[in-house]
Parts: C-alpha cells; structure tokens; sequence
C-alpha cells in the first residue's frame, strides 16, 4: 500500500506545484478532524486544486488506483464527514475559491466551492442581495451544499437543497457532470441537484455550484422574548407559524444557555428560556407581524419582549445566538462539545425538548438546549470529557435516547448536520428498506467505493 | 405473449374483485391517452387496487413475468406519460383517493395517490389550510408528484418537490419503501423524496403521499394589468421581483389569448399583453405591496391596472386563466393542442417570449403564449390537425425551435409538464452525461425496465 501511495504522490506532483501536493506532518493533522468529538485520523496526503482540470485528474488517479478521495472545505462539519478513516488524499478546495459570476437579476450566483457563506454575502452586498442559508459557522459553500446546511434562515427560505440550481459533479470515474440548469425550475429528467446535495462526497466532487439569492429585506426587525418554560416559548412558536405569519428566523435559547451567552458575549438577557426573532418585509407588514406576534406570545406567558430595529443591536443579538456553541466550549476548556440534531414535526417538539432536558439532568450531563424552532430541529449542546470513559458512554445514551425519541414520532435523526460517522448507526433504523435504495444508488455511481468511504453508507471496503 | 397476458389475468383475478380487472375495450381505450397530441396505445389490461398489499402483489406479479406497469392517475398528463406504448398493465388509483389524516398543527397532509387537488383542498378549506400547488387541471396527488407539477402559485410556495415530505414506494421487485420523514428538514441519507418527485412512474409505484401545506392567507387580493407589449409586461415582472414584493401568482396572457379568454369565458379584458396578479399577507403589508406594485407597472407602460378584492371576481379571474387551454380547445374543435413548456432565467424570458412568438408566426401556426412567468416558464399553445403532416411537422418544428433557445440560455425543456415521450429526445442535449448517471439509477432500481418503459428515460426492452 505504501509503494501505491508513493506511486500516487508522484503522478500528482507531476501536473501539481509543490505546494499543492503535501504529505507534511502538520497539514496531514489539520485534515484528520471537523469541530465534532469524532476520533481523528490523517489521511496519506493533501491536495489543493486550482480548477476542475485538475480535480478530474485526481479523481482518475484515484480511482485507478482505488485510493479513498475525501472533499474538504474548512472542516467545520460536525459529524466526522471529512475524517480518512480509510486514509487517502483529502482533497482541500480552499484555492478554488472565486466568485464566478452574480446574475444580479436572475437573482442567481455561480462560485467555486471553497467560497465561504461570509465572503460571498460581502460580495452580494454590493448588489443588494443575500445568500439565505446561515449554519453560523463560515463554512465553504461546497461544504454546506455536500451536507445540506441549513440555520436560523431556513423557516423562511428554506435549506441548503432549496438554493441549489445547478452543480458541476465530478464523478469517481472522473467525468464531469452538471446536475441541473439555470432555471427556476424544471421537471426534466431525474433530480440530480437534490441527490448530490446532502451526499457528503461520497458520490463525487462538487467543482462549481450555481445559488439562488435574495433581494435585501426592505426592512428587518429582531427580537427577543422570555417565557417562564420551553414548552411556552415552543407553544408561542407554533401560534406564530399557525396564524400564517411569515417569520425569517425564530431560535430557541434555553436558560442554562441564556447563561452562557450572558456570560460569554457579555449580554444581560433575561436568564428564561428565549425566543430570538426576526422579520423581513416592507415596514407596514413587518409592523402588523410585529404586533400580531406580541398579542401571541403574551398568550403564552411571555414576561418580556424587546424588539430591535437597529443594525448594531440586531447584529449584537444574532451574534450572541452564533457564539453559543463557542460560548459552550470556551467555558469548558478541557472538554469537546457533541452536539445532537434530530427534526420533528413541530407538535412534537415541546415534548421532545422536555424529554431531551430530562434525559440530560438524569445522566448527570452539563448541556444547554437550543434549537431552529420554526422547522422543529433542535440541538442539546453537551460538554463531554473524551478521557473519561462515562461521560463519553453517558453522552451516547442521551444522544442515542433523543434520536430513538424523534423516529418514534416521524421525525429524523439530523436535520442539518448530516449522516457522517456519527448518524451511521441510525440510518437502518430510520430509512428501513429504502436504504438499500440508497445502497444501490451508491455501487451504481461508485463501484469502487473510493468516495469519502464509511461516512453516510456504509462501504464494502476494508474496514474503519 | 398473449399465454403471459392470459396467465397474468388469472393471477391477477385470484385476489382482486371482478371490477378490479378488465380487459374491457371501452376502459382501455380510456386509458390509451392523455390530454397531449402524442398518438394513442391501449395497455393489455387495467387494474384498480384499493390498498398498497394489491399494488404490491400486481407489481411482484408484472416484474416476475417482465410485464410493463404504467401508474395512472385521472390521465390529465401533456406529453404522453402514461400512454402503455409496450403494452402491460395500467394500474389505475382511481379507488385509493382517501385522504388520511389531516395534522393540522403540523401543516402535513397524508393522502393516497388517487385524491385530486380539489378534492384536497376542499377538505382542507375546514382548517382554514390550503395546498398550494394549482397546475390547472383537477389532477391526482400522485401523478402531480410523478411528474412534479408546479403551475401559478409556484413563484411564492414551491413546486410539487418541494412541498413532498415523504412518498410510500412500492420498488419494482414489490418492496415497500418510505422516502422521507415527517419533519420539516433532513439531512439524513440520500434525498430520495426528490429522486422520486417527477420520475413519472419510472422507479416505482406512489401509494402514499406526506404533504405541507399552508394556512390560507389572511388577505388576498388579485389584479389585471394590460402592457402594450409582452416585453412590457415580462420586464415589469422582473422588476417587482427585484424590488422584493413576494407575490403569489403572476401570470402572463398575451393578447391573442385575452382574446381566446374573452370569447370563452364571457369577459371583457382589454385585448392586450396582460398580467394577472395576485398578492397574500396581511392587509397593511399587501396595500402596501399593491402599491408598490402599481408604481412599478407604471414604469413599464402599464395602460390599466384594476384589482380584485371579492371572492366571486377573484375566481372569475382565475378561472377565465385556467380555462384558456380549453378555450383554444373549445374554438378548434377539429384540431389537438400542442403546448410548449420550457423555462428560462428570468432575463431571458422576454427575449424567449419574442422569439417563440416570431417563430409561430413564420411558421403560419395559430397559437398563443402564456406563462407563470415568476418563475421564467412560459407555453405556447398552438392548435394542429394531426391528419395534416404539414401542420404536424411545423408544430414539431416550434417546440424544437422553442426548447434549443431556452438550452442555448441554461433552460430546461420543461418547466413542470415533465419528458414523458415528448420531450425524450431533448434529453441527452438538456443533461449531456448526467442522462448516464439517471440510467445507471433506473437500472439499478428497475433492472427488467417494467415501471412505465420508454418514458423519461431509454429502455434496453423491445422498442417504442
């Protein structure tokens, strides 16, 4: 195997530069984790095209060679998507990073996939236009799409899958495909856009992705409001949604993460279970959902509501919602953070939050609750000591007991982190037969199973 | 062949009741056709299940004597989807039309494939909630999935894919599969709800279907507005969608239209390139939407607005729109209609518009255009006496003319009709190598190519 992976390093060093092919000690370890608790492990090298060119020339010799190839943005995936646990060349797409092209008017963006969420919505500003879908971390575009990311926005705007138009795929056998076209819609032929998106790579890379974007809101409101248990405050969020009102985002922030937020990003919110809201609209409509909302959460035994118009205040509070998960870790130094993710139709959600906190107390675990309300995902944050065998068991059991929790009530066992090593174990049970489906789908287009091997289906090939 | 047929008969009788199998000529006549030109082909017999157990064993039956299904639904299809041109047996979902169960609080709907969306939407009028995809015709639930159907609505809610939570499957070897969840999102596994949504009976039968549904707006209200030209009106629509107003319809009728509608419906539009709009929100947001709206038709050259608040001339608006296929139908009684259906970036529509109408006109064709021009998709519909190879040929000659402009500027040959057998031909130009990938999944579901063979897709089986 090690001649193979030197035979390898050598025909790419011959149409890469140096810098782009490296076997060195420290980048192989950069390239062995995501943010989540999941076991590191390096790959054999690292490479960093510069066009889909050369990407089509290292997946043919990888396939010839039947050598693992796994997509890397900036590793902020938090299932263990990007880990070799099959060793192979992690492929880093941080230089294909351009923005190709903004149809303004076709309210339309083509990019490279190591652009970051961050720096293409710098580049729409210009043009009074956004990219809707907002995971909080500034993950690269490609990531977000092989994941199917989603966020605060998603209640209003959908998730990852709903923005992609078009992907250029290059395929393990090394052709170049393109999954959809430049349309608002279409019905011809099978959907690729929708299958390729959320396979974390284990189908193909993804070397160019066309986005839909959005004009500016008109006018934006943020707000937040406290209610005396998370039951209301899920209650009130299921009002709002009933009485057709269009909310852009609406995050539940327990109390125990309220503190932490406080604490970290040196706010002083009530210490209740939260309600973080935004609106989007022309200023008359976004007045009238405004007071509509506040008659609605006062009907859930809502104690304080404080909106804010201006940017400094709005950005200060989403900013504060984004921190938590850093809020988390950085009070706990020594510990990692697993952080769960299951969806449930929203009338389930109140209990399934209740169960989740439960759950944690009587395990004995240190974890806040958070979550996409609007959409019925929600996330239990908990801090967990690797080196200490119970903890790392306890926190198993919890995430183990809020997934069997979601399926039991049609819900999924991630709503927007995706399957990776951590969800594997679950995917028999929530997808019964029609993960043979999925199996088939996988040989057909990967026969050599060399695509981000172990991760979202389980391979053939020799073992993790 | 026929000894098979006879065998399949009798096993097909020995658990379905008499009325549940014919071979009756008149019945399958009926289900020789659809509502397109495309020339007509009885099946061997047709089957009327009443539960998914009878369509597992019809289909565990068909696929052990490698006889052709064809699902179908009330046979409203435009380009011959349904049209057994290798023979085999119908099922036709007529029988499983009950509507299941109604979440209310979740806006889901489960539903069995044979409920139209009348039916639907009347049941769901107690609950103040509505579905909010309108193709025009009284189409099934299932087959607006197989073909994912769109129509007016869809530049504010969605396309039939995405308001489709989870499909019940039954495989061509008779497995029973789920596609989706209940939950609002997932990233779990490969998305096969959207593999599934338009693959037009290709993969397998729909026997249950999970969809969202909304609450019926607070406020609604629609208009009419006359533009001197249909770039006009198409320039205008871009622009009220640059400007953010999140309309709900807005439909584009061109004036050799008007003129069909006015005739057939009894109205008195003016006779010139029309808009017809429609708002839904809250009162304060919508006038000022409406406002805004009216400022920027003036823009364009608008010569009338007028809107609609009342029901009774709200539907009168609406209908005069969905009626107009038949009132081309209805003036040319000799004659079949032939529509169009690509879809364009929406700057390239007005261009599209022009050059569709230039060509009809060259052509010598008598046609109209319109379209959900929101979304960029447009139709011509044109009128032709299929026993005059003349007029066949130039129709043929227009649709080719129409789908190259739209490929030419990143469209789709069709927007929401689906391929069928009519738009089989543009696949390989639309796809390129993708058209392989899509085979290898065909094949890897369906190896003996028995669910609806020669639609969306090239079958190996004995040919068309």
């Amino acid at each position: 195997m090690e001649k193979t992976i030197h035979m390898v390093y050598e025909e790419l060093k011959s149409f890469l530069k140096d810098e782009q092919v490296t076997m060195n000690e420290t980048i192989l370890q950069q390239h062995s984790k995501d943010e989540s608790y999941h076991s590191p492990q390096t790959p054999d090298m690292v490479v960093y095209p510069e066009s889909n060119e050369q990407v089509i020339s290292i997946v043919k010799i990888a396939n010839a060679h039947q050598i693992p190839i796994i997509p890397f943005g900036v590793g902020s995936s938090l299932e263990g998507h990007v880990i070799p646990y099959d060793k192979g060349i992690t492929i880093d797409f941080t230089l294909m990073n351009k923005i190709i092209e903004v149809r303004e008017r076709d309210f339309l963006v083509k990019v490279q996939p190591g652009v970051t969420r961050l720096q293409l919505n710098k580049e729409l500003k210009k043009y009074g236009l956004f990219f809707s879908v907002d995971p909080g971390a500034d993950a690269t575009l490609g990531g977000m799409a092989a994941t199917n990311a989603s966020g605060t926005t998603s209640v209003r705007y959908g998730v990852m899958r709903d923005q992609v138009r078009d992907l250029e795929i290059i395929l393990p056998d090394g052709e170049c495909i393109h999954t959809g076209n430049l349309a608002q819609k279409s019905s011809s032929g099978y959907n690729l856009n929708s299958l390729f998106v959320g396979s974390e790579g284990t189908l193909g890379c993804i070397t160019e992705l066309t986005l839909r974007v959005y004009g500016i809101p008109e006018h934006i409101v943020a707000g937040r409001a406290s209610f005396p248990t998370v039951e209301d405050a899920v209650e009130a969020v299921v009002s709002i949604l009933q009485a057709g009102i269009p909310i852009a985002r609406v995050e539940l922030v327990d109390e125990l993460s309220i503190k932490q937020t406080n604490t970290y990003s040196e706010t002083d919110y009530l210490e209740q279970p939260t309600l973080f809201l935004e609106f989007h609209g022309n200023e008359a409509g976004l007045n009238h959902d405004v007071a509509f909302t506040k008659e609605i959460v006062a009907d859930h035994g809502c104690q304080e509501i404080q909106f804010e118009e201006d940017n400094a205040a709005r950005n200060k509070l989403w900013d504060s919602r984004h921190h938590l998960a850093y809020a988390f870790i950085h009070s706990h130094k020594t510990k990692k953070q697993m952080v769960t993710d299951v969806c449930v139709p929203i009338t389930e959600l109140a209990g399934a939050i209740k169960h989740a906190r439960q759950t944690i107390d009587s395990l004995g675990l240190y974890g806040g609750l958070l979550g996409h309300v609007g959409d019925g995902n929600y996330h239990a944050i908990v801090m967990i000591d690797l080196n200490d065998p119970i903890e790392v068991e306890k926190s198993e059991q919890l995430n183990q007991a809020i997934v069997e929790y979601a399926l039991e009530r049609g819900g999924t066992c991630t709503g927007e982190h995706g399957v990776g090593v951590g969800k594997m174990k679950y995917q028999q049970r929530e997808h019964g037969k029609a993960l043979q489906v999925m199996e088939k789908i996988k040989l057909a287009l990967d026969p050599n199973e060399i695509m981000n091997p172990h991760k979202l289906i389980h391979s053939k090939r020799r073992g993790q």
